[in-house]
């Protein structure tokens, strides 16, 4: 009764929080802030920024300058890299996989195997771990498309994106002299949807699967016709393309296209004997893109700790990290809820 | 020009195929024969069944009798398990897995920790691999309700199933007085799944949920009454749900009720900051779920294989195996085509 069996038995199981390092606080360092306050195994230690700390507002986290990362070597489990695929991280990757374990969104799809090998050669150097291209394409996309193909080899895949907007797209136009701002969404054709959940698997053009419709604010006195031509000739972007342009106002645009939807889905048709049809399809419906694609980042941060705890090193996407991995559950529970 | 360069550089490469073995032959074993049929890297030595095999008629493969399996041991890398959950597998795959790398469809949810288990023991003293409870559920849609809640854990899912033939609940009407066969549809109700897709996230009852579809074959004679009373106030079967009889004739059943299509989907829908939505969704629509299924169990005997050449051992399930591993393709070939 004085502490007897009681006093034995009683266990206090101290589980450590993982440090969760943000490098760049855009829209998706945002996101992954708000991400971590929806985890609780997770703990955010330090966002860094190139700008001046001073200048920045986070929601409720501790902001420093990049030069003082080397500071948080032994503090930070994960740094989750928040950086454009354009510019910042082909080398903001490379150099920070040098101390830290890293997780980036890479999406620049032609240059992953080049940023996986580079990474993969200074992570093993230095054993630690580096999850490249997560998101939802890459990413979950990526993982829907690699089961769908081993599941229904004698089929075929598609993948559609939006109603969303275009990063790239927008920056395109923005770079069109006489243009202030814009945005452009990217819209997948309904009539096309159709036939492939019926179960067709026709051949589509990049003009039959998606269109693209842009709101452009034009300088005063611009000649909108040629900014007008200009888009829809555009070559590798908007040239393959049934698009729309729209001029409209610095204020509409602020108003109703701040939001940041997007979606999409992966869909497996295929046979499995001879008139066997069989569908499989994955779907996003996105309000706010990068602070989804925050939440992959949070949870694939998880599997990077437990990577790096096993004594792996090296460069890893999401097609090699089992599930389970994810999760703060053990492998009992997972199966007890789960399966 | 006379061997010379071409002579030296010209490489044979033998890719040796993964050997199969196929436990038992009914409507999934069949199944999983088909879908050998379209996968190369993979071949199927010998189907083994409990009866005659003189009387069996497989569609293009060699059939032995099981207590011929310890012939095999040398020359089968993966035995796929195609008997049922209720008596088969529980005795089987301990049995098999003392011998073989096994892989399974055991589906009785609540016995999966204690199935797991007692696999998992003889694995690890056999030195082979086991992956149970594979499939679509569980299995595919597991590792979906593992993902929407990994990425999305203030959120709520859903699952629903069908339409599609529930055998279990098929093989308990047939169990009753005075029925000769019997098939039973689960369906899924389309207003709970319009409030799903708009966002909603209502807690249903079961009955809200799904209704219950059946189609009953009579003895000559039978009060049919008394037939359709006991159906739908057959307790964990039928009594939750609203469930409806049609009595039709053995003509009826066979013409219109033999094919196995089924489907379902996993919804996960949830908030990543104050009225931010986001929507993840993973559907299937089978025209046959046997040949489904053994499609999915085949890509999975792909990892068993991979996992037994590492030289791992024990019980695995989906959430633990990376989706690279179901592919015949490398890591490289992958990240290029797919990421």
């Amino acid at each position: 009764m004085k502490g007897g069996a009681w006093g034995i038995t009683k266990k206090f199981i101290m589980r450590n929080k993982i440090k969760i390092g943000i490098v760049g606080y855009g829209n998706l360092g945002k996101g992954v802030e708000l991400a971590l306050n929806k985890n609780t195994d997770l703990e955010l230690e330090a966002i860094f920024t190139r700008r001046d700390p001073q200048t920045v507002q986070t929601i409720n986290s501790k902001i420093v300058h990049i030069s003082e990362i080397d500071n948080y070597i032994d503090k930070i489990d994960v740094m989750i890299l928040c950086g454009g695929s354009a510019k910042d991280l082909p080398k903001q990757s490379i150099k920070i996989a040098e101390k830290f374990n890293i997780i980036d969104s890479f999406d620049t799809h032609a240059d992953i195997p080049y940023h996986f090998n580079s990474i993969n050669e200074v992570a093993k150097r230095a054993k630690t771990i580096s999850l490249i291209s997560a998101g939802w394409d890459p990413g979950l996309f990526s993982l829907n498309r690699l089961l769908g193909k081993v599941i229904l080899p004698d089929g075929k895949d598609y993948t559609f994106w939006g109603k969303g907007i275009s990063q790239g797209h927008s920056d395109a136009i923005r770079n069109i002299n006489g243009v202030k701002d814009a945005v452009q969404y990217t819209i997948p054709i309904k009539s096309a949807i159709e036939q492939i959940r019926n179960g067709q698997t026709p051949d589509f053009t990049v003009r039959e699967k998606h269109e693209r419709i842009c709101y452009v604010v034009a300088e005063e006195g611009a000649d909108l016709k040629k900014i007008e031509n200009e888009i829809v000739n555009m070559k590798n972007y908007f040239s393959d393309y049934n698009t729309k342009v729209n001029f409209i106002t610095e204020e509409e645009l602020k108003d109703k296209h701040s939001a940041m939807p997007h979606g999409g889905f992966v869909v497996r048709s295929g046979n499995t004997s001879a008139n066997v049809k069989q569908r499989m399809e994955f779907s996003l419906e996105l309000d706010s893109n990068p602070e989804f694609t925050g939440s992959i980042l949070v949870a694939y941060a998880r599997a990077v700790y437990k990577l790096f705890k096993e004594g792996k090193s090296g460069a890893y996407t999401v097609l090699d990290i089992p599930f389970s991995y994810l999760s703060p559950k053990s492998g009992e529970e997972l199966r007890r809820e789960l399966l």
